[in-house]
Parts: C-alpha cells; structure tokens; sequence
C-alpha cells in the first residue's frame, strides 16, 4: 500500500463501526489507506470531526464499494452489519472483521457474505490501552477463511503495520482466548470489584497485577460481553478457574497447620 | 555503616535462618556489615561456602552478641528462634525480623525478648525474584516496636540501601498485604494449577499477568503460608473475592444475554 509502494495511490479501504477500537483503526490505517468510515450509531458530522484530513465519513453504501471493507463493530452486532453490507459489496472485495472471539463471527461472514466476496477474521491482541506507544511488534491474530486476499493483507499487517502476525484457526483462536482473556478480564473485573486496593504499600507482583488490570479496565462492556459469553470455551475456563480456587480455598481453611508445605491437589 | 562512613570499621551483624531470604540480605549487606550466620537447619560448612568471604558461619550464641540481629526464618518458626536466642542477648542488642506478616511477628518479639532488647518489625517487599536487577527504590515496610534503634536502622535502609522506606504499623500492614499478597498469591496458585496456559498467542495484559505469576510461583510454601493463613486479615479478603468471582459467574451464567452490559453488583 502506500507506505511500501509510494508510486501508488493509496488503496481505498472501507471502515464500518466507529467506537474505541475504530477509531485505532483509523488512526494507524491512515498513513496507508484513503478510509471512508461509517457508523450507524453516530452521525458522520462527529466521525469526520474526529478522523483526521485523509478520512472520509460516508454512508455504508460508499463504505461498500471499497476494495477492503473492515468491520470494527460488536461482536453480537456483525450480524446486523454483515447483513446490512451484503447487498452493496462488489465481487472480489475483501471483508475483515476485528472481533475478539473468531468462531461465531466467522461463521456469520461466511454464511452472510456473498460467495464472491473474501473474508479475513483477525483478532488484534491488543486494544486502546495496550497500544498507547504504538503498534509496531504486537500480536494479531489471523484466520484467513475464503480467498486468496487474506494472505496479501496478512503480509501488509507484517510489514506495513510491524504487527506479529500468528496464523491461526477461529476455533484454536478461541481455546487461547478462552484463557488468556477469559482469565484476564475475569480477575480485572474482580480486582476492580475490590477497590479501593493498597496504592503504596505494594509488591512488584501486584503493581504487575494492577498493571493488567489497568490495561482492560476500561475496555467497552461488549469486549467483556465478548470474551466471557462469545467465546465458546471461557465458562469451562471460568468454572475450572472457580473450582481450583474453591479447592485451594477449601485447603486453607483447613484447622490444622499442616506439616508438609500446603499444596494444590491437581 | 561502613559504606556510609568508610573511617569507622564495618558493624557487626548477625544472621539468623539462611535460606532463600536470608542469602538475599547476605548479599546486601556484605557491603556494609560484618556478618555472623546460623542456621539451625543448615550445616555451618555449607553456610561458609555459600555466604562470601566477608561472612562467618557461627553458632547461635556468637550470633546473639552482635549489636544487630536479624532473623530470616520462617514466620511458623519465629518463636522457636526467639526462645533459643533471648538467653543470649546482651543489653541495647537491634533485632530485626522480615517476615510476610507482622502482627503476630511483632507480639512475639514483644513477648519474648528482653526488655532492654530492641525491636524492628520489617518486611522488604520484594523477594529473590523481584529483587533480580538489585533492591535500590525497592520497597520495605517498617514498624518500629521498642527502642530508637530501629529509627537509625530504617536511616541505613534509605541511605545505605537505597531502599523505598514505608513506615507504618503491623495491623496496617497486615490489612494492605491481606490485599497485596493475598490476592497475587492467590491467583498465583491457582493460575499455576491450569498450567500449561497459552504463551504464544496472548495479550500485553495476560503477559503482565503471567509475569506477576512468575515472580512468586518460586517463594517458599512458608512464604504462602504465612501470607494465606498467619496473617490474620487473608481469609477475609479471599472471601469477598471468592464472592465476587461467584457472582460474576452467576451473571455471566445467566441465560438471557443482557441488553445493557454485564455489570457486577456491588
């Protein structure tokens, strides 16, 4: 794209939902792409206020007719873009979606897109906070699923953006998300749950701790809805997490000082 | 100190208990002090090997007639060094204790020591894991019990050290670390127990997460022990997280998907 091949003009890539991490999106995008966004929940006055001099806001028809269409919306909401977009989409576009969860949202683009129309699941692993020094060297995850436009994507995310970029399943993208954010987001929202914690008086350990926390805390309610309810695995994560916590819990409670150092039966 | 005033020799300091905290204030004080070292469990040829040329291996009672002396046993141990020590102790002696808790620590001190012996209740908030890149802007808790010199010791923790010095009491103590090392310890061992977890395909967050985890999963059961059940505020805390984990899981169990976001009641 431009960036890699300044004789070109920018490519057109169309942006459908325009929340926190749209608007990463957009930012980060810029340098590469001519973006015509849209939002169905906010008026196109507020998003070309807020997109920058090489954004376009628009309604989804243009936003449609993009070579590259990106979906930054909810998850328990592509459905309704993916049905919404559908009708306008021309052969041979490329349609990516962002979500955090890639079983259930791959399923809905493959059977709610035309068949001439590729698609690209990917899941950036990191969000607002995470990429407040920028993006270079984080991880993505991608699941190409139907055409060839989703490898030439993956190699402009690697060496156009500096993202990690780990080529996955939807359904292997969803086991490790299961713990890796069902257990971050889970204990984040405990944690938060406890306040007012010790600021100064802390360990390393915990400054770590409140330092995650930190990083999701304010992450939209559909990022949380997402990963706990959309993910197929997490309520097995969840429920083994609870158990092993009940059993530890269970073990401390326990009257006698035990001799032997106190263990985690597995 | 020595390092503080190189015109005066070395003190002496004695060292009780020689395990992985005891080898850890070893190491940073032998700049600054002459050390004597025992260790009721561990042979004195072993001590001498491990404890650098400036250290002597020594029995108990040489140990007791340096002007400081610090035990590093473990918390469950405490009262038996200060039963075996206190007949040993001269008039004006510093003892300075480091364990994970403070409030029976300290009434075991007061109890058992002479009362023209000193007293200093500490605990270094860091350990051999965290302290792995040197202990200067680390953090230490300090609660002074009897006699003014631990008034000048907390003076050579700042200065000499260059420790972060927190004063404070062994009940507030104790309250912040119920929160601090309760809950790190706590999903520590139990994110221990899923193992093996994603390291791959993960977030900022889970990696910081993860990163705490690695910082205690290799303290001492003693260590765990006394932050999970001698410290007499832990059982509270893990229960009003084990009640909001509950209840978070019965919201996110809940079959209908809410139309607002998922909330945690409080």
């Amino acid at each position: 794209m431009s960036a890699l091949h300044p004789s070109l003009p920018a490519p057109s890539v169309g942006l459908v939902g325009f929340g926190a991490f749209g608007r990463l999106i957009a930012r980060h995008l810029a340098p590469h792409a001519r973006l015509t966004i849209h939002d169905p929940y906010l008026p196109a006055g507020l998003i070309a206020a807020q997109a920058g001099p090489e954004a376009v806001a628009a309604d989804l028809r243009r936003v449609a007719a993009c070579p590259v269409v990106i979906l930054a919306t909810p998850v328990t909401r592509l459905d309704e873009a993916v049905r919404a977009l559908a009708p306008h989409l021309r052969p041979g576009t490329l349609v990516v979606d962002v979500g955090s969860v890639k079983t259930g949202p791959a399923a809905i683009l493959a059977a709610g897109l035309p068949a001439d129309v590729e698609i690209l699941a990917t899941h950036p692993l990191f969000g607002p906070q995470s990429a407040g020094d920028g993006i270079r060297g984080l991880k993505i995850a991608v699941c190409p699923i139907r055409g060839r436009g989703a490898f030439r994507a993956a190699a402009f995310l690697r060496r156009g953006l500096g993202l990690d970029v780990i080529l996955t399943t939807p359904e292997a993208h969803d086991r490790a998300m299961a713990s890796v954010q069902g257990l971050t987001h889970l204990i984040a929202k405990v944690l938060v749950a406890m306040e007012p914690l010790p600021t100064r008086m802390t360990t390393r350990s915990f400054d770590l701790l409140m330092q995650a926390v930190g990083m999701v805390r304010d992450d939209a309610p559909d990022v949380f809805h997402a990963i706990e309810r959309a993910n197929p695995h997490a309520a097995q994560v969840r429920q083994r997490f609870f158990a092993l916590a009940g059993q530890l819990d269970a073990e401390l409670a326990g009257e006698a000082v035990p001799a032997a150092p106190v263990r985690l039966a597995s």
